[in-house]
């Protein structure tokens, strides 16, 4: 089984419940994990979960850590090379794990994955993809974050890499991918969609044309392209109003003795239907277009988030998905984006020059 | 009361249901309204809805009609000027009518108002906002489409057009006006965010700052401005997902008896979250900036939501609302945009050079 190194220290609840979820998935799937963090905090939190280090559970030292909410991720992860994430993602580089998690902020995440682990050549810009899975319809939404602003032929990288991942991850055969747009005939959109458009149409993918907000939901279409800001807005949204909604509805299933003796009848559904619309289920998002699997999993997740990320990082440097994406790449020119390098949701725009 | 102009011929139920919700507002809450379309049907279904044209409810003739999937409804509006919602707009114009309502092509009903009516002096892009109806904290949205593609400046016009909405529409005292982005601090974000967030904070309104996809169905915002092209993908993704999990717990509630024995308890809650968070009760969205109330309904209108859209024009053209978006921008430079004219998520872009 693939190797995976879990920066243990990125996390709202980091390090206990992400050690918690290396130790699950070491322990219930066998996959080897490499627990990279604070020595002596790792070890106390093995010993809490009743274990501890030992082949397939190893211990690896940061002496830093980059913080949720620092303001400059990408800037600390350049200057901080000692820490946790960054470490995590260079022992991807150096061969001694075959895919890297982390929980932190995502933009140190992002950062540290294209400096130390490095872009594949020809893909110009990394994406990160979110399935977002609504049951019967799972869609996959590339780019979710990892750029804030677009050029038309990264759209078209993004339509590449979303289509390789829903081939892989949901077993489609050709996955129908779509343009996110405000309106369905070729002409509608912004500058950027409109550009974009012809791309995708001459890209050899199962270009279905553009898609709006309201066909995600659906089985219209498999993959969402979309530039990193309308996606990340897309998929808070997403996030929001499903918290939002099941606030409202555990208002009205206990808004009377009868409601609430009607709601332990449906509970058990909408219980199902939250767990399987919940991010923690599926191990986060990816990281597509660096060289190695890199999994980003929500700040919020606990031990369970973090055993389904370890499990889906595992099963992708399995799968022998990054090779894939290199050899379809390979023909592409491979020059350095001299625009703008890749650019996180937290400001990761300064990446230019590095590699 | 205000007099209301309406489309009857545009929608995907016109002119049976746009006559018919007419007639109630007429009949109901006592509004004039000019039903503008082709006279024979129109007092055809004036008939079927057990009256006929009198005082207050009179028919203009409109030998036209710009359809629903019109390719290019802005050229269509510049070269067919006897459509009905040309003529429905005009009459604004001509101080007949004091709104005007339109369920047909939001492009065509745009460029419309732009034309006929003509922006106000002073701001450079209309925008349309809409209501999103989230119980103990609405939420207007601005822009949800008029524009494809915007400058930073636009969005600063979008957030005084927002916050004089929310005040007017809300009843708010100083509605705190949030800038849709993908990270809270102000340094994150797209090109365009980046560089409209110190103009928002020197505007003189309640600026909060970023705010995120998550944070608009919360009580964190009032206004939250965004170009048209984020709005109209938030927006539909809302009204996509929201039917989505109707869809979905109808499933839970017709599962089994038992599940369909405590779904009659709970149901009339739920009917009621999902009329409140329906578009139909609220009237539509509403496009501001030009010279007249202009309410843009739901394409797939019943009589009921042409009823709530008529009600909202008519308060608003009652509550003097376009004359202080005039005052509030008369000091500002009313010079034609020549980058580019309002852009309809119909592609409007052609409109330069008009009004």
């Amino acid at each position: 089984l693939a190797r995976v190194a879990v920066d243990v220290m990125g996390g709202d609840y980091a390090p206990s419940e992400v050690v918690a979820g290396c130790v699950q998935a070491h322990q219930g799937l066998g996959i080897p994990v490499l627990l990279v963090g604070d020595e002596s905090r790792v070890h106390e939190e093995l010993g809490k979960a009743g274990t501890s280090a030992r082949e397939g559970l190893e211990v690896v030292h940061a002496d830093d850590v980059i913080a949720m909410d620092e303001a400059d991720p990408a800037r600390a992860v350049r200057s901080r090379r000692t820490s946790s994430v960054s470490i995590a993602s260079r022992l991807v580089k150096e061969g001694r794990a075959d895919a890297v998690v982390s929980a932190g902020s995502t933009g140190a995440a992002l950062a540290a994955a294209v400096l130390e682990i490095g872009r594949i050549r020809g893909v110009q810009r990394p994406a990160i993809t979110t399935l977002l899975p609504f049951p019967g319809s799972p869609t996959v939404l590339i780019d979710a974050g990892a750029s804030s602003d677009s050029r038309p032929e990264h759209l078209e990288t993004f339509g590449v890499l979303g289509s390789m991942f829903a081939e892989s991850y949901l077993g489609l055969d050709k996955p129908r991918v779509g343009l996110l747009s405000i309106g369905e005939e070729p002409g509608k959109g912004n500058e950027l969609v409109k550009e974009a458009f012809p791309l995708l149409e001459r890209s050899g993918l199962l270009f279905i044309g553009n898609v709006e907000g309201r066909d995600i939901p659906t089985d219209r279409v498999d993959v969402v392209v979309c530039d990193g800001f309308t996606g990340n807005v897309a998929l808070k949204l997403l996030e929001g109003f499903a918290s939002y909604l099941m606030g409202e509805l555990l208002k009205i299933f206990t808004s009377s003795d009868e409601a609430k003796q009607a709601a332990t009848v449906v509970m058990p559904g909408l219980l199902e239907l939250r767990e399987t619309l919940s991010p923690e289920a599926h191990g986060g998002a990816q990281l597509l277009g660096v060289g190695g699997v890199c999994i980003i999993a929500h700040g919020s997740s606990n031990a369970r988030a973090v055993h389904a990320a370890v499990r889906v990082a595992s099963q992708t440097a399995d799968s022998g998905f990054v090779g894939r994406v290199a050899e379809r790449f390979s023909g592409r020119p491979g020059g350095r984006d001299d625009r703008g390098g890749p650019q996180g949701r937290a400001g990761l725009g300064t990446t230019k020059g590095q590699e």
